[in-house]
């Protein structure tokens, strides 16, 4: 019998984490002022052993042991050879996903919410805050405080807070106060709430709240919490591309094409940064971040600098973005529901490292369904994204006649959001483009500020 | 670091089931007339191979590789070593868990399903219909058909059915049919609702009306498809116990107890069957099913010949039994409101080989909400019955201050099952103790059966 999954043991685990600033040039972050933001300005919002983690310039860093034992509650992933799906394709390529669905929130979020709470732990934070759309972040950030008895406060968008109440349960099971926003708790909310009581509230709003409540305690003890788009959230996620090295290494394997749906980039980061390193080395591979249509920054959206949140609090960041007052369409993969992406990513795309492709919500929904009915997975909407590219790709091959190696990262399943394919499956559920003038209007939004250099890392 | 959980390779994964009925003497099912029915009387119901299964005495039955092939997906399942746990609790002892819950549908279940479609399969059936109330059997059943490429009919209690929407998707994700029970597409459900149009449904009336579909076939290619109670669903729920004797093997551990919640008996069999087999071969392991104290099946209900379904359609099986007209109170742990236990389990604890505890809701509740806070893993609702017991246990350890080594299955994850920590976490659950009255109750009911004998297996 062919073997389906590949483990390493947990000794086999990575010890450190690839950090991609040491084999990149970016354009720095700025502030209001347009200079660049120094690091110690963030401190109110981050602990400072974190910011240093966010501009370090070292290649290898290490997890501590006390982060390593944690990851292990579901760690090292499996990596698992997708034999019924190539079957059902017939074609000559050979798929491998990582499967990160196994954590205990289901997905990969909990790489980066179980350090950023170790080390706020170290560091003598108390409480941590955050934000949270559909819930798979808040619930990651959760679990991970639980594990750290850190306590742990979740702003989770009043429309998302009402109808999925199972993410706000599980937030609560792990100790978490999660409540809807915008909230009587903060000034921010309390503003709006003020102007329209009943606003389904926002990513933007949350982000403001969970921000306000970190900077307002007066102990000094609460700090802001977020689980994409920065350095160290990637730097934590590379830990899915270390494993998945080795793993393919112990059956003689080595990609020729790596993949991962894209929202802020963490996940895809996560398997692809340390392809990226053998790229920079001279491997041969090619690595798509793979995006909606719906939302199609880095395939349509300019190259520039942009708030990372709606309500423009952050600093500017250097990245592919569709500006930040764009609302995405309603469609169901809420993790890939942002105006932006990672500064890292997004200069990696400017070089052409990676290449970013698009797919329909249609797509991503007949790939979610093959897959269940093949690999036996119910795969996150998100993750949907990814095996659309997937698919497309095993169909290239079919065409050229060509054995190739496809590895991706399965980031999550779908038990807790199941609505769309039910949708899909009766036939109710829409495609929905970018318009064109949607674009130029980005554009506009984006005229006003600075325009980030065209570096060119190697 | 110390190792957290220890793996089997695929390669590793158990041949061949055991079959506990070559090691207990068994009173036989009987049939309206009060004599042993003949097996063939059921192959309208179930496939023949299956019935072949139902009642072999052979102790070591061969996996099909077809079937090996599918459990790949999910299996080998890690054995866990639930050290922060044990550090909450301040034992000596060491508990270990085996984790069912990383199959697709997130418990034990698939591992008859499974079997279950493939035996069908390989008889010439293209159609199985089932029954399921919270939705953990019918979706486990869905994705089994989905892979052996079977249609699947599930009827689903029409109150779960409204309620539980998530459950219905996933088995419509992968291809089912799912609908409400009572339906009109068959004579029992047209009946009850001409009777009672807003009846809530209950699990007796869609068995009656899945068995009635499989058997009105008259194609003759439908057969209906049991969860749980049944010799074959132990039989093939075993895989458990055995993986988990290899796990322990490999680290010099052998449990003084083994533990698992128990509705019908499937996961608590699953795991405990192998280590019955140990103690009858002079192995010194106390052996715990756990039940519900709202439905106390085999701590209160007696020993006596019942239906296994609340019409009375079944033969009459030997078994532990609340009478197949009492109707549990609305706990949470769907999976355990039955009213009786598999005749294996039941004969078992009739030997004292298998000692039976009972745990209150608010017990479990609580050890459900420190497992998730100690070992980070939400669990389903039945599953929280074995913790609750294994705190018990591990407590009495440290009393004692002994190193006991403690075993328990831990079935299924609870991320579909969340209300009820919510309501327990506000305060708002109850508890429910089953009143003497309804104990003089069953045994009124099963006065009119014949008593089965007090056989002695050894």
């Amino acid at each position: 019998m062919e073997t389906r999954k590949v483990y390493l043991t947990e000794d086999e685990m990575p010890r450190q984490w690839y950090n991609v600033l040491a084999d990149i040039k970016m354009n720095p972050p700025l502030g209001p002022d347009g200079k660049p933001v120094s690091p110690d300005k963030l401190a109110p919002v981050f602990p400072m052993n974190l910011i240093e983690q966010e501009v370090s310039p070292q290649r290898w860093i290490d997890i501590p042991e006390e982060v390593l034992r944690v990851l292990t509650i579901w760690r090292p992933t499996p990596l698992v050879r997708a034999y019924a799906l190539e079957k059902a394709l017939g074609t000559p390529a050979r798929i491998y996903y990582k499967y990160e669905g196994v954590s205990p929130p289901g997905s990969h979020k909990p790489n980066t919410s179980v350090p950023q709470a170790y080390y706020n732990k170290v560091f003598g934070i108390k409480r941590l805050t955050t934000e949270t759309g559909a819930g798979q972040w808040g619930s990651a950030l959760a679990f991970a405080c639980s594990q750290f008895g850190l306590e742990c406060k979740v702003f989770m968008v009043r429309i998302s807070f009402d109808q999925k109440p199972y993410r706000k349960s599980m937030m609560q099971a792990w100790g978490a106060n999660c409540v809807a926003s915008p909230s009587t708790e903060t000034k921010a909310g309390r503003d709006i709430l003020a102007k329209d009581p009943d606003t389904p509230g926002s990513l933007g709003i949350a982000i403001s709240e969970a921000v306000e409540a970190a900077v307002t305690d007066e102990t000094g003890q609460t700090r802001y919490s977020l689980g994409s788009v920065l350095n160290h959230v990637m730097l934590h996620q590379t830990i899915i591309g270390l494993e998945a090295k080795k793993q393919m290494e112990k059956i003689g394997e080595y990609p020729d094409v790596v993949i991962g749906c894209a929202g802020g980039g963490s996940n895809f980061a996560g398997l692809a940064f340390p392809y990226v390193y053998d790229k920079f080395n001279g491997k041969d591979v090619a690595i798509h971040p793979v995006e909606p249509e719906a939302c199609p920054t880095m395939t349509k959206g300019p190259f520039a600098y942009d708030h990372g949140d709606t309500a423009g609090y952050t600093p500017l960041l250097p990245m592919y973005s569709l500006g930040h007052t764009f609302v995405p369409p309603p469609m169901h993969a809420g993790g890939l529901r942002y105006h932006g992406m990672a500064p890292t990513v997004s200069q990696l795309v400017t070089e052409g490292i990676l290449e970013p492709k698009a797919v329909s919500q249609l797509a991503t929904y007949k790939a979610g369904v093959l897959c269940a009915r093949t690999e036996g997975v119910i795969s996150a909407p998100e993750t949907n994204h990814a095996l659309a590219c997937v698919i497309d790709e095993a169909e290239k091959a079919k065409e050229e006649g060509k054995e190739k190696v496809i590895l991706f990262n399965w980031s999550g399943h779908g038990l807790i959001d199941l609505a769309a394919y039910e949708k899909y499956l009766s036939g109710e559920l829409n495609d929905f483009a970018m318009p064109e003038r949607e674009i130029e209007e980005a554009e506009k939004v984006l005229e006003k500020y600075p325009k980030p250099q065209l570096l060119k890392s190697r």
